[in-house]
């Protein structure tokens, strides 16, 4: 390609709605350009990064054995409905009424059309399994698009989906993803890491998500160094911290806690370690009957509540956090200095592991300003109901006993569901077996946020002149930049030869034929980001010398003229 | 590829409301399913047309000098108000509210967003001449969608924009759009017409349409084949019959003509040739000022009104047909009777090049059961108002002066227009010129259907078996049928190895191992419509030879193994 050719726009500064560094970076680089909220135009230097992922990720669907197809963007209301997702989803499913009034959604994902389409074509268990994917254009009407293409509300995803006769063929299709995915991430040349995830509002039995590792990130994720555990927050489980409950050993006593409603201020005033206080968390669940019950969960002072483990206690599932009058009303006194020693009306007690665990420890006295230290439970309080409620921290043991947590933060760009018969039962999605009866089939379903990779990529990828791409998804894997291409014969003719023989090796290279300063020109494509620069100069010509400089590199490095193609594709391969 | 590794579902009966061949086709042969009124999912089958249709279209793009991006499909009502479509557009503009109640379009094309992109990316006469494309999914809805990919409401288009300094860039830009065009239909290996058209409601000032020649389009195509004149029907003009006007030869006679109210049955009556009667049509265009003016039109007896040429009359651009009221009130008689001499009220007569150089014609006495014979101009009737109106016919002397005019039916699936600055100047696109001044941008716009493009060339090749591909778009070129394969292991050896051999040879091979009978596979890949057929035979084989036979030939072509590949490879490349 030559740089006259195409089409470069940078800027020198970022727009002011930019918060982050990809974001910057990509506005800045020209690769991308608002039209609305959430909503961009992929420029010319930004597509050729989107269809480089685009084509990896086709590549290995393909190689796994997945079989592509298109399915429409807007998708009428009915199939939606049949799962019921078109009342459960809220306003981030963007509706449309056409000419006759009838309602379509408009994709944020496809689970009901691939259903539709296999149910009607799939009749036997020989045609088992099947997997589809499609590379499509998405919607999600996020509340607070951000972040560029990171949280943008159209978008484009890859999305497959697998059918199997049995949970065992779901398992294996769901392995082969899994693998494929791996296969995806290494050849973006990022850094990435798979953690166990739990399957959320898609429903299903397990899954995955795949993460860039970056210090952005919105989640954390938690794994063991020392073995193969890794899981988001929400399914990585917190072990007890001490291995059994120490006995007994102080009196319960009444001690006061003026204005101490924290643990941290109870335990610097009691002169105590922080981890030998109890933290309080009082919940409401609303009964049928109009009745209410409270719950009140117990966390050591130095750790931290998982919403989503909570709701995964056994009658916790639609909990809420109590209202102050709430906690009045049931512990007799404010927030601050609540705990599971008498309150005035009968609570459910849940203990996190670590919490039940432990003797002799601190907590609220359902009383201002006072606390109680010396709480043991079975002396004190009744045995509570135990389980998992808190978020991990860098340090825990490891759940599979073989070293402990760290935590680092990662960017979702993946996700793999087992999602069973989640769909197959609403939409009566059968084959027939052996004997001729009909079985539901079990679905698996994978998404890789195409876009959002940019922005991934560039949030692990740059330093303060703009963008470091790997050179997998380069917009260019090389650009040749001539040092007075009009104005030199001789800079010319080499700079020519050299890029036709680039061509000629396959090599994915821009000829910067612009014209532009050398100042301007290397500037320009630091920001944007090509990871091999090539310097034809006058000066160095007549010494028969390049020059060559790795995006990455601190100098360049001469190379002579017959030696710069074999130069580059070592550089390229390595 | 596999087809064990593929999807093939084929049908043996089209869904009824299949109405045309292609739309049948496409269904019996799995490439498509509908989802819902004019929207489908393109199958594994169907997409790889559509990509291979993409391809080509993106590789001329390319080489003609445009650049590849991609536009949203939902855009910001904002920009369509600036031109004032979002009023002007009816309903096939599908407008979606978000959860914030702002208005959007799905975009059925993209000129405002394209306009947007430039006004801001585009300052100065050396960025100009620029020319942008995207291929993306548009949506237009359709009152009656239908005939499955030629009308659906969801569809694929390339839609390619230039933006240049003046009209002769902008004339320059629109040639290097209709060469790659004619590339483009040339590779696709389809029979086509480029055509002189109206520009329509998208405005500017020139246009092309490209269509593919088959017996079931909606459009008339006109040609001389003696030059290369050509037009659609709204464009063709209509030169008058004689070149001349005879001097009168007769009297003005009023003829009894009792019931006979047509053209065709006065000329039986009066036994004369249609050719010297004259038939009137009666348009009412509404004033400001609540008054009506009524037209009269007249064609010879045998032509037909063509009401895009009407509408380009002076004073006729909003025309209506008149009601059979405003026919009484102005004529003094209702419609059948009609004509030019002494109407009732005063009128403004139009007559046809034709008409206008015709004497001792017949036409309507303004008196029901009355006609006149020797009707002449300047003698009964004031000198007309002469235009072009009607339709050309087969026959026709070409305006061109070059021979005679033939016609053909087409579908329409490329569109290239001169737009000049119809929304640059509602959208303030401008740059600044050598002397720092702005100037408007001139715009070209350039659309090829391509989902549109699979239905036209089923139209062009088919025959009772199923589809005919030409080579460049078929899904495969080339299918390997063995026959038992699972059973005869020299069969699945040669198999194997012919099938390596073409794909390491770049050839689009799909070997059939799904161990279906001969029959079954055979008759799927006729519907399918893969070019190029190799069987693979145990009987064959004991005399060293395969069988090859092209989707059109009638009989098979035995060929020795060894010489199997070099014939395959002639046949694809001739």
């Amino acid at each position: 390609m030559r740089a006259s050719r195409f089409f470069i726009s940078t800027l020198k500064e970022a727009p002011s709605d930019a918060e982050i560094i990809s974001h910057k970076l990509m506005m800045r680089a020209g690769m991308i350009k608002r039209l609305g909220s959430g909503i961009y135009t992929y420029m010319p230097m930004g597509l050729r990064v989107i269809r480089k992922v685009e084509n990896i990720v086709r590549e290995e669907m393909n190689r796994a054995g997945a079989v592509e197809l298109l399915m429409p963007v807007v998708q009428p209301a009915e199939l939606w409905q049949e799962t019921g997702r078109w009342d459960k989803m809220g306003p981030e499913l963007m509706r449309v009424k056409d000419r006759h009034g009838r309602d379509y959604a408009i994709q944020p994902t496809s689970e009901e059309v691939i259903t539709d389409v296999v149910r009607a074509d799939i009749k036997s268990y020989r045609q088992l399994p099947v997997n589809f994917y499609h590379i499509q254009t998405k919607f999600r009407d996020e509340r607070r698009p951000r972040f560029g293409l990171m949280r943008g509300r159209e978008f484009t995803m890859k999305d497959a989906y697998s059918f199997d006769r049995d949970v065992a063929g779901m398992q294996q299709s769901y392995k082969i993803m899994y693998d494929a995915y791996v296969r995806i991430f290494d050849r973006f040349g990022l850094q990435f890491r798979a953690v166990a995830a739990d399957n959320g509002a898609i429903g299903g039995s397990g899954s995955h998500e795949f993460h860039v590792i970056a210090d952005i990130g919105e989640d954390a994720l938690v794994y063991c160094p020392q073995s193969d555990f890794a899981a988001n927050m929400e399914a990585a489980e917190a072990v007890a911290l001490s291995a059994s409950r120490p006995a007994a050993s102080q009196a319960l006593v009444k001690t006061p806690t003026p204005g101490k409603a924290k643990c941290e201020h109870v335990a610097e005033l009691l002169k105590l370690p922080l981890s030998h206080t109890v933290k309080s968390i009082v919940l409401t669940v609303e009964k049928e009957d109009a009745d209410k019950e409270v719950w009140l969960l117990l966390l050591r002072g130095d750790h931290e509540l998982n919403e989503v483990k909570a709701s995964k206690v056994p009658g916790l599932a639609n909990y809420r956090f109590a209202s102050e009058g709430e906690i009045v009303e049931w512990f007799g006194t404010k927030p601050g200095y609540l705990g599971p020693v008498d309150p005035k009306k009968p609570i459910k007690v849940v203990a996190d592991r670590t919490v039940s665990n432990m003797s002799d420890f601190v907590c609220g006295a359902n009383e201002e300003d006072f606390h109680y230290t010396g709480v043991n439970w079975g002396r004190d309080v009744p045995e509570p109901i135990v389980a998992d409620l808190r978020n991990v921290v860098a340090g825990d043991p490891s759940p599979d006993g073989k070293g402990t947590l760290a935590i680092q933060r990662g960017i979702e760009v993946g996700h793999v569901f087992q999602l069973g018969t989640r769909y197959s039962e609403d939409m009566q999605a059968t084959y027939l077996d052996e004997t001729g009866k009909p079985q539901l089939m079990q679905m698996g379903c994978y998404g890789i946020g195409v876009t959002r990779i940019l922005g991934a990529a560039i949030e692990q990828n740059f330093d303060d002149k703009g963008i470091i791409w790997p050179t997998a998804i380069a917009p260019f894997e090389v650009v040749v930049c001539p040092m007075g291409y009009d104005r030199n014969e001789a800079v010319k003719a080499e700079t020519d030869k050299l890029y036709d023989a680039l061509l000629a090796a396959g090599v994915d290279v821009i000829l910067d034929d612009r014209g532009e300063r050398p100042g301007v020109m290397f500037a320009d494509w630091e920001l944007i980001g090509v990871p091999h620069r090539i310097v034809v100069g006058d000066r160095g010509l007549k010494e028969g010398k390049l020059e060559y400089q790795g995006r990455r590199d601190a100098t360049a490095t001469p190379v002579a003229l017959e030696e710069m193609l074999a130069f580059v594709q070592m550089r390229l391969n390595g």
